[in-house]
C-alpha cells in the first residue's frame, strides 16, 4: 500500500496544531575543511534551545546522492513521493511565476530560440535575451487567438516563458518541440494519445502564428515548447491528513506547490521571517497546519553569500519566539534540500531536522546543525517520513491493525 | 522509477575521477568480547587520516541480516540492486574461474556425485574429491561433442565444475538436475519455456554421454547440473553513469562481475595492494572510474586467520599514499561484505565506509573502523547508495525536477 493511502486510512481529527517551518536550502557545508557550516556559524540561541527539547535528526529529500529541485523537494516534505507523483515542467513553470493554474489548464514551458533562413536552430536560448526583451515578445504573442480555448502567455526570465491553454477536454500528453540540439528545426507538437490530439493541433496552430510574428524579431525569432503538462491532481491535504492546511510563503513557486496539495495560501503581511510568523499568529485559530516557507536561505546559498545566509538564519532565530508563543503541539524545523554556499546550488546532502512535541523522545542534541543532528533520536529519515511523524506526534494517526 | 533509470536521466560528464577501493570482507568482529576487530587491531595511520577528512558511515550490502555472496555484494556496490538484477549461479561459476563468457553462452554449475547400481545418488558431492581428481574427469568429459554448439567443461574446485554451451538461440530457462537429496536419481534437464527446449535436449544428451564415461570412475561416477544461466545483460556503466570505468582486480570472479557491468579489466602488474595501486597510477588518464578489488582480506577472514587479515589491511594502509597522490576527486573505501575471522565466513554485518571529496560533509570520525564509523555523517546506507553518492560528490548528477 502506498504511504499516502496508509495515512489516509489512519488519520483522525483532533484539536492539535502542527507547524512545518521550512528554511529553504538550509543544509550547508564548511567553506574550508574544519570550518563551520552556515548553521554552525550563525548565532542561534532560540533554535539551539529548541533542539535541546526536540527530537533531532537528518533528513534526505529523495535518496542518497539525489539533488532535488524545489518541486520534488516540497512534494516530499508534504509526504508525496516525488518519484511517484511527478509534476510536469510546464506546471512548475506556471506555478513559479504565480500563475493560478486551474485543474484543466495545459501548461508548457517555452524557450525563445534563434533559427536561420532554413528554419534550423542556431541558438536554443536566443542568446539568452534579457527579461525585458522576453516580455516585449510575449506581448506580441498575446495577440494570437485559438478556437475554443483561452490562451495565456507569460514571461518568465531571459529566454523563458510559459504558455497556458485553458479549455475543456485538453490532454497534456504531448511531446516537446525542442529538438535539444542546434542545426535541427523545431519539431511539431505530437500527441502521445488520442485525448491529447486536439492539444497538439492547437499548439501547432499557435506555433505557426508565433513563427510569423517573431520572424522580424531576431535573435529570438522562433520558439520551442517543453514539458507540456497539467495539474497532476494530487491527493489533497484535507483528504489524506484531514488537516485544514495553510501556507505562508512569499515566493510564487512555493505558494503554487502548496496549492497543488490543497493548502490555502495566506498572504504574508511582509517578507521577513518575523512578518511570516506574525501572519501565522493572526490566522492561528483558522487552521490545523501551517507550512511556513523561508526563501532567502536558499537564495543566498545559490549566490554563495555565506554571511547573508547566516544572517537570514539569525533573523529566523530572532523571530522564533513569536512562533513558540503560539504553543504548537508539533513544530518541525527543517529544509527542502541543502544549498551550500560552497556549491552555489542545491545539493544532495541530508539536512538537519528537529521535531518538538510533548511526545518527542529526548536526545543529547543541543545545537541545530548538520553535525550535531547526526546524533539525534530521529536518526536518518526521508522527507516523506516527516508528515507521518508530525501527524503521529499530534496524535492524529490511529494504529495500524488490531 | 528504478534507481539506475533515475541515475541515467541525471548523469552528466565532467573531468572528475572516482576511485572505489573495495577491501573484500573488510568488516569484522572481536575474537573475544571487548577485543579489537581486525580493522581496530591493524595499525592504519593513513586510513585513519583519510577517515578524518572523509564523510564516514556504515553500509549494508542488501538488507539487515542478509549475507551476500561475492556476486550480489559487488553488484550492489556498483549500484545494481541484487534482488532485482540476479546473476545465475552458472554465470557466477564461469566468471569465478575466469571463463570469458559471451552474451549467448549458456553456463551451468556442475557437481560430481556418487550414484549406486540403481542410479540413485548416495553422495551429492562424490566425497568431495580433490581438485586434481575433478580435473582428470573434466578432461574425459571434454571428449563429448554436441550437434551445432561448442561445449566447454572447466574444473572449479573439488567436486565442482562449470559447463558452458556456446551457440545461437539457446535459452537458459532450464531446471536443475540436482534432486537436492540422496536416495533419488538425478533429474532430467527440463525446459521452463519453448526457447529453452533445445538447451534442455542438448544438456540431456551431454549428461547421457557423461554418465557413460564416468561409470568406471567412482566415487565421482555421475554428475548434476544447477543454475543454468546466461549473461543477464545488465545496463552498462558507460550508459548509466557515463563513466569510462576500469577494474583492477586479481581474482577472476571480480574481473568477471566488473565485465558484466561494462568495466574494462586492467591487468595488475602484481598481486599486492601496492602493485594494484601502481597499476591504477599507470592508467590514470584513460579512465574516469577505477574499481580496485583487494581480495586477501576476505580470504584470511574465511580462514579465520586474524593476524594475516590484519597484515593485509596494513599493506593497504602502507600503499595508500600512491592512490592519494593521484588526487582523485572522490575516493570511496569500503568492502562488499563483512568476513569476520570469528565466523570464518561472509556475514551480514554492515561495513565501514568512508567517502573523501571536497564536498564531503565533515564529522568527528578519525578512525576507519566499525565502531568509529557509526558516528559518521554518511550514517547508515545501503551499498546501492554508494554509486549515487560518489556520482553526486563528483558533481556528475544534475538535480531532479525544477
Amino acid at each position: 500500500m502506498n504511504q499516502l493511502e496508509l495515512i489516509r486510512q489512519l488519520a483522525v481529527k483532533n484539536n492539535t496544531k502542527i507547524v512545518l517551518l521550512v528554511l529553504d536550502g538550509i543544509g550547508g557545508l564548511a567553506m574550508q575543511p574544519g570550518g563551520p557550516t552556515e548553521l554552525e556559524a550563525a548565532h542561534t540561541p532560540n533554535l539551539d534551545a529548541l533542539a535541546a527539547r526536540s527530537a533531532c535528526g537528518l533528513s534526505e529529500a529523495i535518496a542518497p546522492g539525489i539533488t532535488p529541485g524545489s518541486g520534488p523537494g516540497h512534494l516530499a516534505l508534504f509526504g508525496y513521493d516525488p518519484l511517484q507523483y511527478e509534476i510536469g515542467r510546464g506546471v512548475l513553470e506556471a506555478l513559479g511565476i504565480g500563475f493560478e493554474l486551474q485543474p484543466n489548464d495545459v501548461a508548457a514551458r517555452g524557450n525563445f530560440c534563434t533559427v536561420d533562413a532554413q528554419g534550423l536552430i542556431t541558438d536554443r536560448r536566443a542568446g539568452r535575451i534579457s527579461t525585458e526583451e522576453c516580455t516585449r515578445r510575449v506581448r506580441l504573442l498575446r495577440s494570437i487567438t485559438l478556437p475554443g480555448v483561452q490562451v495565456f502567455v507569460e514571461p518568465v526570465k531571459e529566454h523563458r516563458f510559459a504558455l497556458i491553454l485553458r479549455g475543456d477536454g485538453l490532454g497534456a500528453d504531448v511531446e516537446d518541440t525542442d529538438p535539444q540540439r542546434v542545426g535541427a528545426a523545431p519539431l511539431p507538437a505530437v500527441a502521445r494519445n488520442p485525448q491529447s490530439q486536439r492539444t497538439a493541433e492547437l499548439l501547432n496552430e499557435w506555433i505557426a502564428q508565433a513563427r510569423h510574428i517573431l520572424a522580424n524579431h531576431p535573435p529570438a525569432n522562433m520558439l520551442t515548447l517543453r514539458g507540456v503538462a497539467k495539474d497532476p491532481g494530487l491527493p489533497k491535504f484535507s483528504d489524506v491528513y484531514l488537516l485544514r492546511a495553510a501556507a505562508v510563503a512569499v515566493y510564487p513557486m512555493y505558494k503554487g506547490v502548496a496549492r497543488l496539495v490543497g493548502m490555502e495560501v495566506i498572504e504574508s503581511i511582509g517578507d521577513s521571517p518575523a512578518d511570516q510568523f506574525e501572519t501565522v499568529r493572526r490566522h492561528w485559530d483558522r487552521y490545523d497546519f501551517f507550512f511556513i516557507h523561508i526563501k532567502k536561505t536558499d537564495s543566498y546559498g545559490e549566490d554563495g553569500n555565506f554571511d547573508a545566509k547566516v544572517h537570514v538564519i539569525e533573523q529566523v532565530d530572532e523571530a522564533l519566539p513569536t512562533l513558540l508563543a503560539l504553543e504548537p503541539d508539533v513544530l518541525v524545523v527543517t529544509g527542502d534540500h541543502s544549498t551550500p554556499c560552497l556549491l552555489k546550488s542545491h545539493s544532495w546532502h541530508p539536512l538537519p531536522i528537529m521535531l518538538m512535541a510533548r511526545t518527542a523522545r529526548g536526545d543529547q542534541v543541543t545545537q541545530f546543525s548538520e553535525a550535531a543532528c547526526i546524533h539525534g533520536s530521529l536518526g536518518r529519515i526521508r522527507h516523506t517520513d516527516i508528515m507521518p511523524l508530525a501527524m503521529a506526534h499530534a496524535l492524529r494517526l490511529t494504529k495500524y491493525g488490531a
